[in-house]
């Protein structure tokens, strides 16, 4: 019997910063050990063990026994002595990276005693399932329509990526194909016309003829042919490295990768994607594709997907079409906190409203504006959305995933005809064949969809979560405004870069007064040697961060206004050509108490002085 | 401090059939989590828990639990349900899957609660050096050149082809873009010669002009440029899907893939590769690579990678060269049986005599023969390799690998500099840069790690479990020959279809008489219905197996010679245009044990017997 629940209590749900809930957590795993070692005693019953009480008292078993857990001995130690403290409650304010559900932690373990693999429904059925139904679970966060979209667990956000850039180029290459094989479907249309055909249009020609498509297939993209006719492939200029890789890796190549300048904010800068599509459009060049970010890598800012739609539909009318591939690699799960209980996008207007009644936030902040919300609103509009569970979905390495709007392109990209779907259940008998990747855990299906259970994708469950990090993140950004460190005789300036889209704080230090770029750099990325790996010792560092550097060659000048009101000249800028920051992804469930984040403010500020301390004391001596 | 031991007992280190070691499983795991527990308490010990008494007494908190040990119920019985019993001694005789080693479970668990992304060291210290000795386990056991070769860990084996397959194509466009870059250094060449160069030729040449290296990159296949250029990628005509895959995602294209040909041993025909070869360099045609199979999909069979070197070592002098990516998912590991104690590959005629010291095998079984061995032994020339952990390395989902030959490769495919490595510690600083994958689990290289160091990577420890496997593999393969059943007034044969290659055996029933191959197919199909998840209640199934279909578009007239022995003629054969054969990957750790193998032998028969029963029963109703 399945129960529901009033409201959840995200104390519950992991292990906690001090292991505070270790007892559920081995209560939990030490029953699903139990039940399925009971699964394997009763499994054909008659079958007597065979290894046998006397194999377990022989010398060669015990000295076996000995000599493994004498390797666990150093692997405990290895782990121990060089990984990162994730689950500090507010001492790690680095990567994209907390601790992670307990129930899927416990669920990834069970599963694992079975080790089912869903390359095949034959290797996996339970899991398998578990991969379909968590695949709808990422469609309906995305607001596509049931029945009618598909998505499923990748191996992590760059193969959902990849597949992704694989989608939009057969697809692309498919009314080209089409012309070759039945031509008498796109009549009458210029090669223009048909490198611009929309998604939707090519899947209804393909519905007409599904005896012709597998030879459709076969002169489509995969075939080798016509990659270089399919245009370009726009990626905001934050470009990702994964996306060079992914351009090199599907063969469209790195050429074909355009960059759209971002403005000030991080966010593609929309009137120069119309400019650039327009100017390409000019050159009878095609537009492959276009890269919407929810949460960069580098700031999690939020790109204007509402605009990219709507431009989509514009240029629509001048014949101009665009596949959209979003990469909510890291805020996909946010979409959550526009779900409401019956996974409807609220209206902007009643959003304190159901926030309130669901306890998402513990005060009132200032994070979210229109344009984030229409943003996260219109990704129900893009053809496929990288979300990968082990960011934002709280969910152990490594799951990511990829959601497909309309489950008709998977028959794009598949390896056998439909009948390897099983009749009735919509699950692909061969997984694999729809996919890039082939074997692949049962394990991660399990966690995430025990997480997905115990914690809905809307604002009654993941929502109250990335709410909680969306509010820490605030903390920590109220917490560095304005502070300033007396250090000996200088005084050094925290500033934060942006107001958040999400849940990313970047900020730098600075010496009062000093107008030299690179004098600023070198005291960044000194810091962040400080308080990181870098000098060793990781388990006694009480603050922890990361880096980044923007530099001219992927930012351009994106980065020249925050420069300039941290008082440097434009010509320092030019000269320097980058800005190193530190950079703070806030994913703690903790940290948006404020009672908790109070206790730890003092702290991080001292930390923060000594480490500064340090630097200035080793530059003296040097 | 470390210990070594005299001689490991496989039997402590599995869960067991009937979950055996279950004390000394929870003993491990326990002991791992609690010590997880103690690092998160005492890193900075000042910090409060942040989950109070007063929180876990609280009613949401008790609600939220009780919810989450409700999903835990549905969770634990729909696994229950659903999962295939690979775990028994001697029932499951299907996929390529057994229960999985005990340490690497543990491993997994335990670096999980750390949760490390090997995609980056800063965010992975721990694992990501576990990584790197991981990936120079799998070179060594492939006999690379130490500290000249790398490898690492893949999500699986369709990612570690696409890589080798990447690797191959951008090599292949190198002298390209090196005689567009510096012409000087490939002067004299014609376009022929150019796309004949050997790997090492090109390294060699890019050594000389590291300032040059990503302007060279920048104009090889990575730009979009040539990929129509570089020629046939070669692989058995039993062709995995996965390398249709792999050509299209590539961007190379379906078009680029030409099969060989394979012999009635399921092995490529290395006459018929020659000719291939021959004729596509008479149309100026270059060859990008050839595929050569370790471990077939279907037949387990190996194929001869020793001429396949010899080949490229004649063609070589009349300026033909191709690449060459052994697929090695299956039997890579297998190589360890190959290697004494010191890592050494062992002389053909002294096996015997260390199998014995070892006890690898418990009788003389009659596998080995000099073409296997050959094949194996030749492993160490070819420029990538694939191997999968999950497959005979015993690990769970998912773990694939790829070892490369020359660690310079690794630069040509990179996107960063190689800046970005740690000073002397020859770890990426960004692993993610150099391979497919971005994010990656800590946690999968903690359960590699784990698993090498308790069992080396040669006869003393691998070697064992996969002399085990094997020694199974042939009992399962005797006590199938000659075998008949009597089911009313029929009499229904067995025929095994090779002598196994490794440990994987298919065979087929056939009615005594019976000339019509249809009737046979049908037979065989329906048994696997009995045999497997497609007639529910897998867990009440006393007999377990998988199946697969040989057709002429995937094998040629291959199983021709089989198809006769059994007393179909050609006729028969040309009409159903398909052998339907079962399929039995023997793994398990225990089977190859004679009284387990005893003791299960009459259980199997009677099980087989009664689906033969059923299948001609209903046959009757019908």
């Amino acid at each position: 019997m399945e129960t529901k629940i009033q409201e959840l209590n995200l104390k519950a749900l992991f292990l906690g910063s001090k292991g505070e809930n270790v007892d559920l957590f081995k209560e939990l795993l030490l029953k699903m050990v139990d039940e399925h070692v009971g699964w394997r005693q009763n499994y054909q019953p008659q079958d007597l063990p065979v290894i046998t009480p006397q194999d377990k008292s022989s010398k060669s078993f015990m000295e076996t026994a000995d000599y493994m857990r004498s390797i666990f001995n150093v692997l405990s130690s290895r782990l121990r002595t060089d990984s990162i403290p994730w689950h500090s409650a507010g001492r790690f304010w680095g990567h994209m990276n907390a601790e992670t559900l307990m129930p899927a932690i416990i669920a990834y373990t069970a599963a694992m005693l079975w080790n089912g693999n869903n390359v095949a429904y034959e290797s996996s059925p339970g899991t398998s399932q578990m991969e379909e139904e968590v695949g709808h679970d990422f469609a309906a966060l995305m607001s596509y329509e049931k029945d009618k979209s598909w998505g499923h667990i990748c191996a992590d956000g760059s193969i959902a990526n990849i597949e992704g850039l694989w989608y939009a180029r057969n697809m692309k290459s498919l009314p080209l194909a089409i012309k070759e094989v039945v031509p008498e479907l796109v009549q009458g249309k210029s090669e223009w016309q048909l490198l611009n055909m929309s998604t939707e249009e090519i899947l209804n020609i393909l519905d007409q003829v599904p005896e012709k498509l597998d030879e459709i297939k076969s002169h489509s993209a995969r075939s080798g042919e016509n990659l270089q006719k399919l245009g370009k492939w726009l990626i905001p200029q934050t470009k990702h490295y994964s996306w060079l890789k992914a351009a090199d890796i599907i063969g469209t190549g790195l050429d074909c990768v355009e960059s759209i300048d971002v403005d000030h904010n991080y966010r593609m800068d929309i009137s120069k994607l119309e400019t650039k599509i327009r100017e390409l459009a000019s050159k009878q060049i095609p537009i492959l594709g276009v890269v919407g970010v929810i949460g960069t890598t580098e700031e999690g800012q939020v790109d204007h997907i509402d605009k990219i739609i709507a431009l989509r539909k514009k240029l629509a009318k001048e014949g101009i079409y665009f596949y959209i591939h979003v990469d909510a690699a890291y805020g996909g799960y946010a979409r959550a906190i526009f779900l409401d209980e019956n996974n409807q996008f609220i209206d902007y207007n009643k959003l304190d409203e159901v926030y309130a009644r669901h306890h998402v936030f513990t005060e009132k902040i200032e994070w979210l504006t229109e344009d984030i919300y229409n943003a996260f609103k219109a990704m129900s509009q893009v053809e496929s959305i990288t979300i990968d569970p082990h960011k934002m979905g709280y969910i152990p390495y490594a799951a990511g995933g990829i959601a497909i709007k309309d489950i008709r392109m998977r028959d794009v990209i598949s390896y056998f005809a439909t009948y390897v779907f099983e009749k009735g259940a919509d699950i692909p008998a061969l997984l694999g064949a729809y996919i890039l990747e082939g074997s692949k855990a049962g394990a991660t299906a399990a966690a995430v969809w025990t997480a997905h259970k115990v914690m809905p994708l809307n604002v009654t469950g993941y929502g109250k979560l990335i709410g909680a990090s969306i509010e820490g993140a605030y903390r920590f950004y109220h917490f560095l405004q304005g502070r300033q460190f007396k250090v000996g005789a200088k005084t050094i300036n925290v500033y934060p870069l942006t107001k958040p889209d999400f849940n990313m704080v970047d900020y730098v230090f600075n010496e009062e007064g000093n107008t030299d770029l690179a004098k600023m750099n070198r005291l960044n990325h000194d810091f962040f040697d400080q308080a990181s790996y870098v000098k060793g010792g990781i388990y006694m560092n009480e603050f922890l961060t990361s880096h980044t550097d923007f530099a001219v060659p992927d930012y351009g000048h994106s980065p020249l206004q925050y420069v300039k009101s941290l008082g440097f000249s434009e010509d320092e800028w030019m000269k320097e050509g980058k800005i190193t920051v530190l950079r703070a992804a806030a994913l703690s469930p903790y940290a948006h108490d404020k009672e908790v984040f109070n206790e730890y403010a003092p702290k991080i500020e001292k930390a923060m002085k000594e480490k500064l301390e340090v630097i200035y004391m080793q530059a003296q001596a040097e």
